[in-house]
């Protein structure tokens, strides 16, 4: 009798979305006339940018005729989609980034949760709390023990060095859900810290778009040494919208060695094995976005979010909140008032107002008191979501 | 210090292709005059189906536009393309299964590999020989044991009921490699082992479009009791030419439970936790196959590819070689003359026909002495090989 994965009944419970889906589903039958505007989910709204359309239907022409047509892609992804990803992502950063360290694949959340398979079943993880949850539930899923690294108000919502040695470390910055960033000079210490004990930091960088301050690492092979200790993932979903179309990347250093074995050579194994490749038509979406005219709209639909991003973030500190995030990233993080539960709030703003954001709470324990709210709707929905919560609170 | 997944050390070096790129590209580089035909790699190059560019084009436009933009997908897959799937590869056979069953993917190859995630490390599996690497691979790299089944001439090329338990079975039918199928009474003898003894089979059913003869199961679930014991895996791949544009299924029904546990909501909460779904393009294409004009145009395809089988399977019939598959399959597989090795026929063959296909001990101790051709290149350079290697031993 085969036995299943008995790691899974240690995962806890994902209800967060489905709670949150539940208490609107019955609100909304009881309100029929309510009008409910949803500043929860990470998903974006705006259509894709001209250039990529454009690049798609011509790939798709391509599938149509035997000369074009394209079957498995290259493992690691088409060179010229790594090629365009090398320069304008890293060189142009002056970070030296090689063809051969990118891994093309449909997403940094597959990505996310699929990497810890090249480490050992009984190695250390560190995450933050709050978190997002793929890199704690993949981990369980392995058998492996996580420990939090609080990141509260008192620390400016940043990880700190651990006292202790962990093998492998998850940072997401700027970060989902808190929307606050490490600087270079935070980022170098963790790098430092992971040098010190041979750990590996996966470091994930899918809202690097939203920076908007100097002195903040779009990379982390910005910082010294980590091309020794860092994988680093990408996406292509909230700078050019790509999360209905799947595309992202891992870059894992040649330097990258553990007990004289090359992480790229393991993770270039895993992919080969388990993976076969994003849609040829997708990785030419992914070249258009580096094309000027792709840049340039890419740009303009970064700039439509964080419009948003700075009217929640004004809004809600002229009306006395206390909010964080939304500077250099689509995510504004509220401590709700009065000294609410995350999940009391979120029942106040949706029957008071109408307005749906995610409890805190939902992503780890030091969320609970916080409110996530993102910028990813469309403009007119969240200027008006921003004055009913500022007149509730009148 | 982080330490590796030592299990990748167990792994064999996976040197096919690569072995069988060089050895082309020396011969190549000796002979530029010479051209080479190849039926060897399992990718097809025919176009996509007119009807599956059409949906292409307008579900791109939809991407473009705010009021039909797509984010995230379902975590499932869109209910259009399960519903199809469902009332299509099922309902229409008087198999029962539910949309709730099926999850769709990027393909058959990436569910192959991670299906052996949502059982027990300690868990037995046994595949055949010769074999999809994947199967293999998949399983040594979460530090499992791997048992043979030998599938030699003797047996038919297929897999004899074992006199010892085994949790996890995978089977391929139509079978890449040998191209061999099983019958109704042959599978229905496996889903008979596997309920006596709680195994699970994992249906690799990659190839079902290209069975032809009455009597052999296109689905696994045809048989009595296997939505007890049983997943099917599923691919868009062969039959309509998504190589290159990524689309499959698993089916995992709700009667599947071990320990209690339900197979299918581990499977969902693996699939949500790792994965973030197909693109919703690429499902409106999937979708686009199951449309009246699209199911004539992929048994357009699958009957162009059966020629060429069927041209390759007669050649070398009537010229005195011992051949198997190529009726059920786009494969033929073929005894080497004389006793030669996989490699010295592969050899023999470069050199002196310019023709390249797969050696089998490339799949297997048991693929020794046998050799993998395709039926997925152009039909007149199909012919050209065929006859090449008929003159090459007149």
């Amino acid at each position: 009798m085969v036995k299943i994965n008995d790691n899974y009944n240690r995962l806890e419970g994902s209800y967060l979305f489905s709670t949150i889906a539940k208490k609107v589903g019955a609100y909304t039958k009881e309100h029929p006339d309510k009008r409910i505007i949803r500043l929860g989910i990470g998903d974006v709204t705006r259509p894709l940018p001209a250039a990529v359309i454009k690049a798609l239907h011509l790939a798709v022409d391509e599938m149509a005729d035997e000369s074009t047509f394209k079957g498995y892609a290259p493992d690691k992804g088409y060179d010229f989609l790594r090629h365009a990803i090398c320069e304008n992502d890293f060189r142009q950063r002056g970070c030296d980034i090689d063809e051969d360290e990118i891994f093309v694949s449909d997403g940094a959340k597959p990505d996310s949760g699929n990497i810890q398979e090249i480490f050992s079943s009984d190695s250390s993880v560190a995450v933050c709390d709050p978190v997002y949850p793929v890199y704690v539930d993949s981990n369980v899923m392995a058998g492996r023990k996580i420990s939090y690294l609080p990141c509260t108000a008192e620390n400016g919502f940043k990880p700190q060095i651990p006292d202790r040695e962990y093998d492998m470390i998850y940072i997401c910055s700027p970060n989902n859900p808190t929307g606050c960033a490490l600087t270079e000079y935070e980022l170098q210490q963790w790098v430092d810290y992971a040098a010190g004990c041979g750990a590996v930091i996966i470091f994930d960088a899918a809202y690097e778009a939203y920076i908007s301050e100097d002195g903040v690492p779009h990379s982390i092979y910005e910082c010294r040494g980590a091309r020794e200790c860092a994988v680093e993932l990408r996406s292509f979903s909230k700078n050019a919208g790509f999360t209905g179309l799947r595309l992202g990347y891992a870059v894992v250093p040649k330097e990258l060695v553990r007990g004289g074995i090359s992480l790229n050579s393991l993770w270039a194994r895993r992919h080969a094995t388990k993976y076969n490749g994003a849609p040829y038509i997708v990785q030419r979406a992914g070249e258009a976005v580096y094309s000027a005219e792709g840049k340039q709209q890419v740009r303009q639909l970064v700039d439509y979010y964080m419009e948003n991003a700075s009217y929640i973030l004004s809004g809600l500190t002229k009306a006395g909140f206390e909010a964080f995030g939304g500077v250099n990233s689509p995510y504004v993080w509220m401590a709700t008032p009065d000294g609410m539960s995350s999940w009391e709030f979120f029942d106040m703003l949706l029957e008071r107002a109408g307005v749906v954001g995610t409890p805190g709470v939902g992503f780890g324990a030091c969320g609970e008191g916080y409110f996530r709210l993102t910028s990813f709707g469309n403009s007119e929905n969240t200027k008006e979501a921003v004055d009913r919560i500022v007149s509730l609170m009148a």
